[in-house]
């Protein structure tokens, strides 16, 4: 089949051998899958995975043991995260925070830049029909700015800030913006920005103008990916205020932490979310992912999408399979 | 009047002017007074105070204006913190919040090591008879302790590692160990950990034996008062898990943020607490701060105080205004 590997190098084969599905197991058809900034660390050597790259996708459910045999044929996307099934974090549904996992083109597990790509079938979510193949694929990364609302209450009458106007910051904004609360999008892109001033959000293009120094805001979401995200963070984070931190910026960076005791900050650290959530959102159409798109590639010109998604004004490309 | 000064030097006056209430402040004879670690970063320049030191107290009310006459004669403990009474903080009981708070013998306010202390009316809190002047000067101290409970739910089927053996980490294990939460104290001095063992609550002395690096805890509270324990915590808090950060070290340190993302780990900032929560504890003798006093010193040998506080073995030392 065909499917892009990295075991130092990116490479684009013809031959790969198609997944054997494991006990429980689904397989599936890849119909779309999308290049995340995660993706772009593993190639820089993250984690040191080697295998099928990418982790979000859809695809047609080809093979699946009884009693899952009826998703046979159904459209599905699959949470990343295997877990062991047996320890407390699995058994409360956390299985993202399992010692044991697995995940999807990131840890342990072949990936979804494939024909065909093999998941436990308790990972599987049905799409429906009216969410198509694009909206589909960004059910993993909404998942991401959804599991913010999961870990921190957001209230309604809260001025949140949100740092970073890259894919993660952008559908973090258009989340928080559902909870009634008061958003402001910074970020240095003019272009992304308007992505969010076109729902309402408020933006600030920090490259243009400075955020006033003195403005405190209840909630501050770090979703820059730069070592100096965590800073500005806490410049604008009223004190009693929380911050919740998005990036996983790789390496030490020099920092003092007693600001956050003197003003009594939370600081919230986030990662993966649940689908169930970013899937009902997608079907209710109350976010509109699409704009993110900056390209979608046939296999044969993936070499292109890996080039588009490292440009700055690029958001999502997507690798077509079908 | 008596009082200990810092002008840039510690000295020991006898001849300091009696403090003139404001309106709605109270004068106190003070009767006992602790030593806190936050006096002795003063004498080393935090915050540039020049003035009287000391924010830790009992005292018996002298003057006080209507409707708070009553108070006369009364033994109270004063809150720290003096807020403007109308922005957001004080108008929500957050006055240790308010930008323009002055702070006890900490920020722009003449402390309690004398023999007269203002503060104003709102700020007392009239001290039972059943409790000591010895415990009531704890409260303070004890406040910062409960400040946890307040601002994170301890679940009483938590594992809770406390780091640090000092009088903050002590009076933090007490506080934690009333939730119900199972409780380990890890500090490096045998005498003080025993404090908390004859509580019942687990101790582990690192200096003898290290904890097991395995270990995860539900929540760790940091209160080392040391650069290194910010990445100890972290090493031993679950996925999930909090670190409540008690600690204000000064300087920058050089850390990394990403293992609070990738186990997205929530960290609490916190600092000090309302007084009613402590004052309830050491009137029910939930609490028996006692053991934790190394000395009472009389005014006259206040510099054995100050010399005492600063010894390793040494918790809480008084100076006796009485």
């Amino acid at each position: 089949m065909k499917a892009i590997i990295f075991d130092g190098n990116l490479k684009y084969l013809t031959d790969y051998p198609i997944p054997a599905p494991r006990e429980n197991e689904a397989l599936m058809r890849v119909r779309l899958a999308g290049i995340c900034n995660t993706d772009m660390e593993i190639l820089r050597g993250y984690l040191g995975f080697h295998g099928v790259v990418g982790h979000e996708f859809t695809g047609v459910v080809e093979k699946a043991p009884e009693p899952a045999s009826a998703l046979i044929g159904k459209r599905v996307v699959g949470e990343i995260n295997c877990g062991c099934c047996e320890c407390d974090f699995c058994r409360t549904g956390l299985e993202r925070h399992c010692p044991d996992r697995t995940t999807l083109g990131i840890l342990g597990r072949d990936g979804a830049f494939a024909d065909y790509v093999a998941l436990p079938v308790a990972n599987l979510r049905p799409v429906p029909d009216s969410v198509s193949d694009v909206e589909a694929v960004f059910t993993e990364p909404l998942a991401a700015a959804f599991e913010i609302t999961e870990q921190a209450h957001i209230r309604p009458t809260e001025e949140v800030l949100v740092l970073g106007d890259g894919k993660l910051g952008l559908l973090c904004s258009f989340v928080l913006d559902l909870t009634g609360a008061h958003v402001t999008l910074a970020g240095r892109h003019a272009t992304k920005l308007n992505l969010a001033a076109n729902r309402g959000i408020d933006t600030v293009c920090v490259s243009m103008e400075a955020l006033s120094e003195k403005r405190r805001f209840d909630v501050v979401v770090e979703a820059t990916g730069s070592i100096e995200g965590f800073e500005t963070a806490l410049k604008h984070t009223r004190p009693r205020g929380r911050i919740v931190l998005k990036s996983t910026v790789a390496g030490t960076q020099s920092m003092n932490l007693a600001p956050l005791v003197i003003d009594e900050i939370t600081l919230v650290g986030s990662r993966c979310g649940s689908f169930g959530p970013a899937l009902r959102a997608l079907t209710q159409k109350h976010i509109d992912v699409t704009p993110l798109v900056s390209g979608i590639y046939a296999f044969e010109h993936a070499r292109e999408a890996f080039e588009k998604a490292q440009e700055k004004e690029s958001l999502k490309t997507l690798i077509d399979f079908r």
